[in-house]
């Protein structure tokens, strides 16, 4: 669910803005799809529409999420529209189906498995999170090749997302705070934050970050097979915590790096 | 999508208000499974909550989520929940599948059949539109006992809903106004509408109107089948257009009658 105000800001989108948020609700339902390797099948969106201007905006939310749709061939089989005093709040589900190696979960990590993030990281704040390619097709490529033992595509920031898996397994986690890919937007962010700061806990990069086993892991880094994106390492999995390491200094991390800067 | 201030009023509804609203935000999805004799199988739902109190409201909407999943067996599996400056809005997507004798669409319809529905209508605003029973297994049960050509759920009002059921079936209906089962609540009602155009127009009674061969009506509006309901013959299906006849005498019906008073 997407709501003017919080999520985006309608008024500062310009013209183009009522299509890209159609496309980025329609996104980060796909990006959940990719988080379990699933193959997305059909989806229903529902709108809270402002009276004013309503149908022009309809119309441009419609494009957009047909956009994305159409491009991860995934019918758009109902909803339900609404007009209100209030501002634009848009809510989109999505059913996908597992492919023949079944879904990926959050819970499947070990200790031992190694991390890998599927791009760089930090700073969508500055375009990419109403813009980014879910890796739909990307998880299941990687779930074909290879055993995925747990999986997340990374919304609320790295440090946040892999204590999400680490916890749902029941393991611990540590990052490589030098291995962490870091984005030029990242890079690029004017504020009291460092960039590897941004990469950990910026979020709606949309990547993916998934844990499996060493001799796998290697095998990707070595071949990486996916056309497209640069699988990198960022760390492996523990018996317990969340941890960052950094030039053979490991300290706890903060699942939610925004709240706490660490660096 | 349900939203506060438009479909209802939190601030008026008092102490249970939270829970009533969960349970009708289910249960309006259920009674669209039900439109089409399905069985619900899973839900989802999305909230955006206010700041001010959104832990208690979340809390309690989920009771009324659960109080109607559960009573119909449907699982909630997932989600979506935020805070913002808003009112509340509350989204539900509810997936349920077909039984052994298919979907029933909307589509259906032909000439000669007869429009049944499954309960009085009017007046929902008095209490019944937060506190009604969606018609899951009152479907399922008529659909098993004779083939149901086409129905729709009346949330709209009787008028426009068997508006849209004539229209995609690509025919036409004709109400008799004598027949239609006119409720207490829209007797009760204190406005310038007479009960009748309340029974039309009102909406969210969320009970069946189907179409079926007129001897399949006969034989269930002879034996009443269906325990906890009394099947009405409310009109039957022509060649084209949206009428009502009273006395004799045939006139255009407007399918939202709350917006035309017509008698």
């Amino acid at each position: 669910m997407l709501m003017d105000g919080t999520c985006f800001r309608l008024a500062e989108l310009g013209e183009t803005g009522p299509r890209a948020v159609g496309r980025k609700a329609m996104a980060v339902n796909l990006s959940d799809i990719a988080a379990m390797a699933g193959r997305p099948v059909a989806a229903v969106a529902s709108v809270a529409l402002p009276r004013q201007g309503g149908r022009h905006l309809a119309e441009e939310l419609y494009l957009g999420l047909r956009d994305m749709a159409d491009e991860f061939q995934t019918a758009i089989i109902g909803g339900d529209t609404n007009s209100w005093d209030g501002p634009l709040v848009i809510s989109v589900t999505v059913l996908g189906e597992a492919t023949g190696r079944g879904p990926v979960r959050r819970s499947g990590a070990r200790p031992g498995d190694w991390l890998l993030v599927s791009g760089p990281l930090g700073g969508s704040i500055r375009g990419k999170h109403l813009n980014f390619k879910p890796r739909v097709q990307e998880a299941i490529q990687l779930h074909d090749l290879v055993l995925l033992h747990a999986m997340i595509d990374i919304s609320d920031g790295l440090a946040a997302d892999v204590n999400h898996l680490r916890v749902e397994s029941g393991c611990g986690a540590v990052l490589d705070a030098d291995r962490i890919p870091i984005s030029a937007d990242a890079r690029a962010m004017q504020d009291d934050k460092s960039p590897l700061d941004h990469a950990l806990s910026d979020g709606e990069d949309f990547e993916l970050v998934f844990a499996l086993a060493k001799e796998d892991a290697q095998r990707l880094l070595q071949a990486q097979p996916v056309s497209g994106i640069t699988l990198v390492h960022v760390g492996e999995c523990i018996e317990q915590g969340l941890w960052i390491e950094q030039a053979g200094k490991r300290q706890p991390l903060t699942p939610r790096g925004y709240e706490h800067s660490i660096f």
